[in-house]
């Protein structure tokens, strides 16, 4: 009897140490072509602006929030396990507080407008950023960050690379708040005695405001959290230096840049792909990362493309799309019969505001925007990234593989692949309902 | 009762959870000297041929197969978890159809001869490769390769460094074929419509060839597999461009470069080694990667010798040889006991064919080639890389310590130590059965 | 009756396997500011030396050992998986065997001198080292140390990055001693008579020694370990070629540095700091470390301040310290609930002579040295660190925070925070008991 339970037990081990390693479920059946499709929390692409952030801190002027661990959420993200995102949005005149953190970060304005301070011990550096600037902080340096907008909202994403844990990173503040300690408190009072040269009593009071708490009372207080209520005047005052209160003179390599202050890499009707590369800004060289911004007119279509190299991390700014992610079936890939015909598999995510949305290299993606659509991108591993499109026009790569292969590489005669491939006479976006084969119907050529 | 059971049954789990670190097994003594060997799939740096290697694809034109996890096989090889290494062959006059990877690829032919074809959106290039021809195809790129030849079998290898995911890539073919399916079909309808400007029927007709499969009939009609035979007008058709159809201007950086056409390192009667560093070739420097070619003569020995810091992998591409590699006995290294005597283990492996070896860098190796022979070798981390011979009159590390040392490190005299290591008037390679010794028998001098 | 134990037993499956992940146990509350303290075991940033070092090597004349891994001591430190630390000490009138390892070594010597002799196939090259002197052994390299000091014990701390895998690394002697074995012994007979062309019974007795000790007598014999005495002729004979000994010339970019022949970065009569970024030396921008050596008099205080990037490790030398480091509580950080109040946690340790301390980046930190205190530190992740100090006139980040936000972040009036943040005179290093405090007593201003 003893024997019948062990193996028993050992078997129901091995499944609680197999359920471990996270499975996303169920795949449909679908459409004529046979295609296994992925979709809400089965695909493992998709980080749902609700369900996969976790709040730091929140009150009521704003929040700061931080998505899940890429390797976590799927292996095939393993490569991105250095990386968080993090969320920061404000209401309008508010400051978030001094503080600093364990990694580096590169910052994008999403919405409204920020006043940025870098403090370092030989001076501090002021900038007024607005949707689509850019700003690395290198880790360790104090900021705090101004709304000093009147109406809206600031949003911001961080792309956080952690120092001391490939996954983890702590925000160190100066102040004690009720939602949180000064990192100053951790220290013991003959430390803080003999830094400061004062008397304990002295300090707690002008620091950290234990006593009066105690005492329920006085005007020297603790704030409510991390981030506080700015009068107009303070606004006035903290913006007025901003971009020159930097003792040393910054050489403009260390200054923020704008996403959209450059031409369109792409453009038409349909929507317009901005894009800075490392080769092109000193901050982004040194995290070897590229920052897009991209704008899509409701029923338009960014056409199948793949990154060579690059892992790309799309933030929803405005608006909704359909994506479509082409993968191999993940099942397959480690462990394919030999007479198994190896199958694609689809990743589809409906997108909307805050989302997040990771294509990973080499894999083709189409974004299809189901109303006007604008998204932000962090593409890591981004030195000599190039995009490959597979239809359109121009930065096709389809079309120049020589007619001889074509003719072999598909069941129809090279010059009829060819055609196909020809057809689209515009690139990189397009109608996504075209109405020339609307009108086509379904009649062939 | 309940308490007996539960403490057997902990530590069945405890034994469950041990037996997930593999490990080596039996280890047999050997010799006057005593020394422990590990050989056959006891041995950790050996990967035979039949038995590692996971087929990826295989019909009657060829085959392409994925080396196992290096990192899996023994925790000794953890610095090679970004690595692997793919075998593919393909019989005369046939074609690798055109497809990317999520991953870098550093190609090597080892027999016959190949038309490679790069495809860029910005074009494409050629080149006609033959044996000991190296190239780099970045991540993402698109290729396709042509044996040309009427009557030689092509063998490539290629180390891979995967883009996504540590140890996974994914090849993503264009077509359709009865093994697998095109990445483009992994797009809906309404994406594959809008891209290509066309009816889902005509798409399907010419890209995919599904209706006509499901007819059973017609010239339309998929491929069996990714490999394909060429007709001899194809081939004409398909090389005549070869090493001249890039659009723009390549430096020849960028181009295929031959192991065999430089002068070897080290060569003798015996044998002769060629090799090619990182400072020699930005396409290995991009890698950190050197790449050798090794030919020894039947029944010639290399000598004993170390990387000072690369670790190598070698892939035999014709002979046998017995490898003899050293390291520190591995449960020893994990939990030594004080007053244990630390002991050395003898990897050995009899290599042949296709086999892959892999040799720590700082481990000792000899290598006997018990017929004439010749491997392929992949350096990872060689920047500065250093052979340090054991014995030998050129590059013996040996002999450049001092007398006094000498003394003191080894039983005999200094001067007698010496004596012995300049015994051997020959360098890296020498004749394995030494007439003079023979001859000698085992008289003492 | 079955379902019942079935839960039960998982339950204790789940709660040995919890167990794996290291829980660092009881916190203790503290003072009047409620903070919660580590220290002992249970500071995972604290290795104390009778404790944390596993001896690879001891007999009469010293001792080998390495540190214990710092990503398995906590994941707080997992960043430091490829690093480990190794000790040697040696007695007066000692050698270290000639070896070399899979590893990067970065060496400094703490006490004592030493003659270190770096030997490559093209030459060797000896150095003559003293305290503060620091040199890179690259990976590979064989290398041998004389102790040549008829009275002071010779202390070495060496930085690894090994190189086959994250976290170990092997020390390959060439001599078999009575505690290991040569790696030549590894070899087969035919292998090493074909290799020094010569018979095995003169190999063994020459290299091996094995037959005479058999024996057990005769003068041939092995030595009793890797550390082995050495006469007064056979000093002056190793070290008369110090410095000068290479058949090549040598650019003084690999020659040997001292961390005290420079100018302090810090000084003041409390203590000095002296440091070498990876700006200054090559062969530490190779490994992107800086070393450091702070000398502190008792009763002094290093300020609290933190360092932007680098993870440092500490080795302290001479002396005893009270260390305070601040991080967050670490359970809150992986599993927050959202109304509760983020607190800080110290990490204290009462150190002394060997014991080793890491302070992770962005972590404040001070150091009160309870007696003369001085110790080495090693800088993992180097370029471009800025150490900011929270408190003292100069370097101090706090005072550069504007008025208006000082304001903002304190429950005091700005201008009282700048006050007292003013306060204190000196920088970096001050009297951990002033007198003007004490005098003062609990006196408010």
């Amino acid at each position: 009897m003893m024997r019948a339970r062990i193996p028993l037990l050992l078997l129901l081990g091995i499944l609680f140490l197999a359920s471990l390693s996270v499975s996303f479920g169920i795949r449909e059946q679908h459409e004529s072509q046979d295609v296994s499709v992925s979709r809400g929390k089965n695909n493992p692409f998709y980080f749902n602006s609700d369900r996969w952030f976790r709040t730091l801190f929140r009150n009521q002027f704003g929040h700061l929030r931080v998505l899940q661990r890429f390797d976590q959420r799927s292996n095939q993200l393993q490569n991105l396990e250095n990386y968080r995102v993090v969320e920061f949005e404000s209401k309008p005149n508010t400051l978030l507080l001094p503080h600093h953190a364990d990694a580096d970060f590169l910052l994008v304005v999403l919405n409204g407008r920020a006043v940025l301070t870098l403090v370092n011990p030989d001076g501090r550096d002021s900038y007024i950023l607005e949707q689509g600037h850019a700003q690395k902080i290198p880790a360790g340096t104090i900021f705090f960050l101004v709304n000093p907008d009147d109406n809206e909202n600031l949003r911001i994403i961080k792309l956080a690379v952690p120092v001391n844990n490939p996954h983890r990173f702590q925000d160190f503040f100066l102040s004690s708040t009720e939602a949180q300690q000064s990192y100053l408190q951790g220290f013991s009072k003959n430390i803080l005695e003999a830094s400061f040269d004062s008397d304990i009593k002295e300090i707690n009071r002008v620091l950290f405001g234990e006593e009066r708490q105690q005492q329920q009372q006085g005007q020297e207080s603790q704030q409510e959290g991390v981030i506080v209520e700015l009068k107009r005047e303070q606004i006035r005052e903290l913006t007025k230096h901003a971009k020159s209160s930097s003792k040393k003179s910054l050489s403009s390599e260390d200054e923020p840049f704008n996403l959209r202050n450059q031409k369109p890499i792409y453009s038409n009707k349909f929507g317009a792909f901005y894009e800075i590369t490392p080769k092109k800004n000193p901050q982004l060289r040194d995290l070897d990362v590229f920052l897009s911004y991209v704008d899509i007119k409701e029923g338009s279509l960014l056409l199948p493309h793949y990154n060579s190299k690059a892992i790309v991390i799309l933030v929803i700014n405005e608006g909704k799309a359909n994506i479509e992610l082409v993968g191999l079936k993940e099942e397959q890939q480690q462990q394919q019969q030999q007479d198994e015909r190896l199958e694609v598999q689809r990743y589809r995510a409906e997108v909307s505001e805050h989302d997040v949305f990771v294509i990973p290299a080499g894999h083709p993606v189409a974004i299809d925007a189901t109303s006007n659509l604008n998204f932000f991108a962090f593409g890591i591993n981004a030195e000599n990234n190039q995009r490959n499109f597979l239809a359109g026009e121009k930065d096709n790569v389809i079309s120049e593989i020589p007619t001889e292969v074509l003719d072999l590489a598909f069941p129809a005669p090279g010059e009829k692949v060819e055609k196909l491939i020809e057809k689209q006479s515009r690139s990189h976006f397009v109608d996504a309902q075209p109405e020339e084969q609307q009108s086509r119907g379904h009649s062939t050529e």
